[in-house]
């Protein structure tokens, strides 16, 4: 019970540094501007994550760990379920982690797109998980005679940036598209054209649920 | 003939701002920093672009340009051509023009994912312009019965997503995927997915040459 007002202050913290790294990047923001926007002490961001590079490689790790894990929940149904389903499933969950996510998921995959020593760090730890799940239920599918054969890092790299490309850029939803990704009918409006993305990966010979059509 | 050194520091002193703001970010580096990889006077920064800022918005101005360009060069080809081998021919000219400026594509779409006035600028000057060529090539596609009915805007993200997530991270693209996006053949490789993509516009009753097939 002690402990909770340090959790709260953990937790001001994270949300004001979220939202200044967003606004002004993280080089842009100062840690006195993060303790200023939280309304807490400047050495409470020393003392619980070591300064702002700290800070930044929380965020970001603490982001992969719930990514990672949605992903691998799916793909250990692979046992129960054809790929195209787990896919699927996959997909959604994604979508919707992302929504949960959202602000930190826009700052995350930016962060990703600069050269550093952490986000070499996170390529190792994490991307590269990634990879090895999507690229084996690509495979399964391939193999079960679902999906049609393909470069499967090319598919990959499709299905990443039709999943991030909308959490990363939400200005550019709102103000020129004028869809609000923060809504939540938007996850599954938009998990409907992810799915017509994922019948494409079928073979011509299967019908959009999966079951064997008789070619004509 | 006696500009011809003017132009050179100009040319130096952008080269040397792409390659810092794309490894250290915008707010991360400095003007010195520019002039010193530049080896140029400090002050010819502020003579030629006014600053730090300046500088930025020269480079993504100049970028949208000519990305504008690219498109609307294909969009007036509709009077002449099918949507679907118009919106075909402006998906590889991109690739092309994005390969073209590889470094500056990545530092153009980071900062477009950030709050800023210079990025609101570019949204109403050049991104509701991409959004409106886009629009008018899909409806054009939807009308011809072509293109099968959809929600325009979701089709526009994931058609943005695709085209430009690859020059957004291709540290990952190298790292991770194995892939050299700055290699010329990724170009024609990942323009063979993207028409797969593109045929998943058309109509069940469309083949891939956009020539119609009597409907079993």
């Amino acid at each position: 019970m002690t402990q909770q007002p340090i959790s709260e202050t953990k937790k001001k913290i994270i949300e004001a540094s979220i939202y200044l790294f967003n606004s002004k990047g993280f080089a842009g923001t100062s840690v006195r501007e993060i303790a200023n926007r939280a309304k807490v002490n400047i050495a409470h961001i020393s003392y619980y994550f070591k300064g702002k590079g700290g800070l930044l490689e929380y965020l970001v790790s603490h982001y992969y760990e719930g990514y990672i894990q949605t992903i691998e929940e799916n793909y250990f149904q692979l046992k129960y379920r054809n790929a195209h389903n787990v896919l699927n499933k996959m997909v959604l969950d994604i979508l919707n982690y992302q929504h949960a996510h959202r602000q930190l998921s826009r700052l995350v995959y930016r962060e990703v797109t600069l050269d550093s020593i952490l986000i070499r760090e996170v390529m190792t730890t994490y991307l590269t998980k990634e990879k090895y799940y999507l690229q084996s239920v690509i495979e399964k599918g391939i193999e079960e005679g679902i999906f049609r054969k393909g470069f499967i890092p090319h598919i990959i790299i499709q299905l990443r940036s039709l999943l991030h490309m909308p959490y990363l850029q939400p200005q550019y939803m709102s103000e020129v598209l004028y869809i609000q990704p923060h809504e939540t009918y938007f996850v599954h409006q938009y998990y409907k054209e992810l799915k017509n993305w994922l019948n494409s990966l079928l073979l011509d010979n299967q019908s959009v649920e999966g079951k064997l059509v008789v070619s004509r």
